[in-house]
This record gives C-alpha cells, structure tokens and sequence, in this order.
C-alpha cells in the first residue's frame, strides 16, 4: 500500500480497421523507450476485449513535467508520426493522480 | 518489457457530491483486501485530475477467473455494499488483456 500523489495517465486509442496489430507494436516500442525515462514508473499497453480495434495505455510518472519532457526523447516524435496514420480519430485520454494500492 | 495475456481491468466510478475521499479510502481497503488474492499482479486507485467525483481503477490478474473469484473474499462484499450508496450512477468498466510495457 502506498500513498502517493504521482502523476497517472490512461489513454485510449481507436485504431482504422486491421491496422490494431500494427499500432500496438508502434506503442510496445515507445513503452520501451520511455522505459527508462526519469520519473517513468510504468507505461503498460492494452487490447480493448470488447472492442477490435481499442488499445489502451496506462502510465505512472512521479510527475506531469517528467511525462511531457518523455515526449521530446530520441525516437520518440518518430513512433507518434508512424502511429498517427494508423489511428480512426483523436486519442482520448484521462489525467489522474494515483492515490495508492498494490504494484 | 513482457508479451503476456494477462486479464486486466479499467473501472471508473462517479461519487455523490462530496463522497469522493469516502469512496476512495474503500476502495483502498479493497485494493489491500485483495492485494495478496491468487493471481492478482496490480490494483491501482486513482482520483481523476479534471472531474472532482470521479476514481478509477486499474487492475492486472492472471486471469479473469482469479479476478472473479476475489469478489468472495470475506469482507469484499461488506465493502461493495458500503461503496453503493456513495455511487452517482453504474460504475463503467472496460476489460483488457496485457499486451506488454514496463512496470
């Protein structure tokens, strides 16, 4: 149990049709490369069940600056310029601050 | 990184106004209830940043079986049943499997 007040993000991206595959493994690179960002504490990326062509992400950061700054390293522009074609309209996504449980 | 597929779980639940920290020290007690359950790998309680009622969760099992099963927990149903009255509204949920990332 913990409490904390990290920064905590969920987003949900909506892929065109038959292209679920390719955007997921557009966005297990990333999770690679942020992996050792500083202030990364988890970047997990999901398939929706119900829906074929939903991918969800969930990202822990120890803070808001340290996630934006994420988004400037080496490759990283380049994964969001391959994924954006691949995408059925704007991606959704849910700020949060993570108030504790288990990890 | 991982390739697994695992079960996982979004949930977001809105609170009555001004239950929100009620309903958050609950699901705390669940997320610690069911911390040591067979197959549970995260359960994550998290305060959204741009709506002042609403919590999420996310949680990771081995399976959707384990997940079900953590609802018979002795003293998880007492908590369900004080959560209720606390709730605006059925909570959403979306089910996912793990793709991969870092945690």
């Amino acid at each position: 149990m913990e409490n904390t007040e990290e920064y905590a993000l969920f987003g949900k991206m909506t892929a065109q049709p038959g292209q679920r595959e390719a955007l997921l493994s557009i966005l297990l690179q990333a999770a690679q490369l942020v992996s050792t960002a500083k202030g990364c504490h988890q970047y997990l990326v999901y398939k929706d069940t119900q829906h074929q062509d939903c991918i969800w992400i969930s990202e822990i950061w120890d803070s808001k600056a340290d996630h934006d700054a994420s988004l400037t390293i080496a490759g990283c522009k380049e994964l969001i310029m391959q994924a954006m074609p691949l995408l059925a309209g704007k991606p959704e996504r849910t700020e949060l601050t993570l108030s504790g449980g288990k990890r």
